[in-house]
């Protein structure tokens, strides 16, 4: 079982691990690390995983075998616990309470060697309705305060397997980060009958110099703040504050917008590592009947994805401050992505 | 110049490096970097530096020549600058500022190859000296809000140059993470008229079991809530909002203290990479007869060194949620390091 500690100087809660608590010699083993022979998410590798709980098949293909397109399984080594309860005590001083959540894996593919952005958009449609499913699964457990998706893709961005995969974590807690984007959004709403990031839409549509992509379905753009070089924003022309409300056609648009972009990325920066991260409304927004945490409708929240491509490395400054540093003014960053003379793949 | 930008959406400034913005071909370059021949830290390259601000000489040696224990030259690419004012500006819905500050590096010694972890608590008082003479100085300029000096030990860490050295960089806005201390310590003095790193120092000495070292000067814990594997805490034992009242002896304690922390640490944890931050009072707390932008007197603070060894990468989960997944509890982190076998050097 692991624990959520609540860290009273930062005001932030940590996710510690109890069970299996690395000692030095494991950090020693994964600065030397070589890499495996055989990996968990191939092919014909199934039963060394746990029970699978969603996966997309070609039609008429029974559970369990090997044919499969997309499949997502519980993580074996997961940060929370779906069993127990969260059983809130105080320390001394400190507080805690037991890591109770999920932690899922989607496996992107069944081909070890291929990124989403080598993907076709029909796959990435497969990718991202495995992403919906679980999503209008794992929000009916009145457990987990937020949901969140995310892909780590490459060594220096915190993938330890390279086969392609993304993760699902649900947490008990509402992180801060979904709290201020949530209370920022409601703010300026309830202020201006206006959605934040539809007006940031809007600015970035007219002042162009951010742009990466638009086809009037997504707007892919370098914030005007990026914390990151080559940081990008990806959101739905159209106001909505869930991303499992997409259906198939806009999952399409959404498909052929990551292809797009994944793929620019790659050409200018030389296959990156980057985090993708799915921003979307809370469970408690999306519960028909019940009152929201945050006092309002939800539909004041724009979801969206950010993509931060890890080519800067965060050290004490970051840390000590919270404040980033970037080398890569987004209006440059736009103009090289936008601008990039692709070889014709897509 | 660079720019300070406001993310309106995480509520948080970035800054923006303006000139000699870096693009995807420096990106490349820095993966695939080999080590350069000549460290412009090292005797006889003074020339290769900007002009000195302060240095600890053996007795009676003129200011420029090689004969210096320890130098601090001004960041030959500072990510903020002293000249100019600060221009705080509107852009649409954004919002901007020029980014003022004062950028410094200080030599820790003029030997390439060593590291603090070699140093001889002698050596260590004459760097803590060059950060207290480094505050001291740039307290007075009204201008700067905080005052960060931070070391990255290690490629991973951040370091870029391998020759040892620290960071000052002075903003000229509260930084949100030293923010949250500074009301977190107002708002529990107010509470309970006792200090909260004070109750949390009383709390690990009693239950022992995340102390790595205790000499009465200066305690050295793994926090509760850690966010790093081996993440520690080290804080005068005696209640002071700032390291630069340290007297002399005090300054030798805590040089004992680090000498044999670091020395720990990289026993343990074979030469990790790591981040120190030493976390103080800002200046508006310091100035006499200028009232506090917190409303309450300084002395609710207790300044600390944060010293986060980086031993995990953070990734999708971290950026999107804010949260942080430590798979070593710190209780037996302290204890490996507490009861580490070290060879007799110190």
């Amino acid at each position: 079982m692991s624990e959520l500690r609540w860290n009273p100087l930062r005001m932030n809660w940590v996710i510690v691990v109890k069970e299996r608590g690395r000692g030095p010699q494991d950090y020693h083993l994964e600065r030397e690390r070589v890499t495996t022979t055989s990996c968990p998410f191939c092919y014909g590798q199934e039963a060394k995983t746990t029970q699978e709980v969603f996966a997309i098949r070609p039609e008429a293909n029974p559970s369990g075998t090997s044919n499969w397109k997309v499949r997502v399984i519980p993580n074996k080594y997961p940060a929370l616990r779906i069993e127990g309860d969260l059983d809130k005590r105080g320390v001394g001083l400190y507080d805690v309470m037991n890591g109770v959540g999920a932690h899922e894996v989607i496996v992107e593919s069944p081909d070890h060697g291929r990124s989403m952005a080598d993907f076709s958009p029909a796959e990435i449609v497969d990718v991202l309705k495995a992403y919906r499913a679980r999503l209008l699964d794992l929000r009916k457990d009145p457990r987990f305060r937020y949901i969140i998706i995310f892909k780590n893709h490459g060594v220096e961005a915190g993938a330890t397997i390279p086969h392609p995969h993304s993760q699902l974590i649900a947490v008990p807690i509402t992180p801060p980060v979904v709290a201020t984007k949530l209370s920022v959004s409601r703010d300026y709403y309830h202020r201006k009958e206006r959605c934040l990031m539809c007006d940031m839409l809007d600015q970035e549509r007219e002042e162009k110099e951010r742009l990466v992509r638009d086809d009037d379905h997504f707007m892919v753009f370098a914030p005007f703040a990026s914390s990151f070089p080559f940081e990008l924003c990806i959101a739905p022309r159209r106001h909505s504050h869930d991303f499992a409300l997409l259906g198939d056609e806009e999952l399409t648009a959404l498909a052929e917008t990551l292809k797009d972009t994944l793929y620019r990325l790659r050409h200018v920066l030389r296959d990156p590592p980057y985090n993708l991260v799915l921003h979307n409304a809370p469970p408690m927004h999306l519960r028909l009947g019940k009152p929201s945490h945050w006092g309002s409708l939800p539909y004041d929240y724009h979801w969206h994805i950010e993509l931060v491509p890890r080519l800067v490395k965060t050290a004490g400054f970051e840390r000590g401050t919270g404040f980033h540093i970037n080398p890569t003014p987004p209006e440059q960053a736009a103009r090289y992505l936008r601008e990039a003379n692709l070889p014709a793949v897509l």
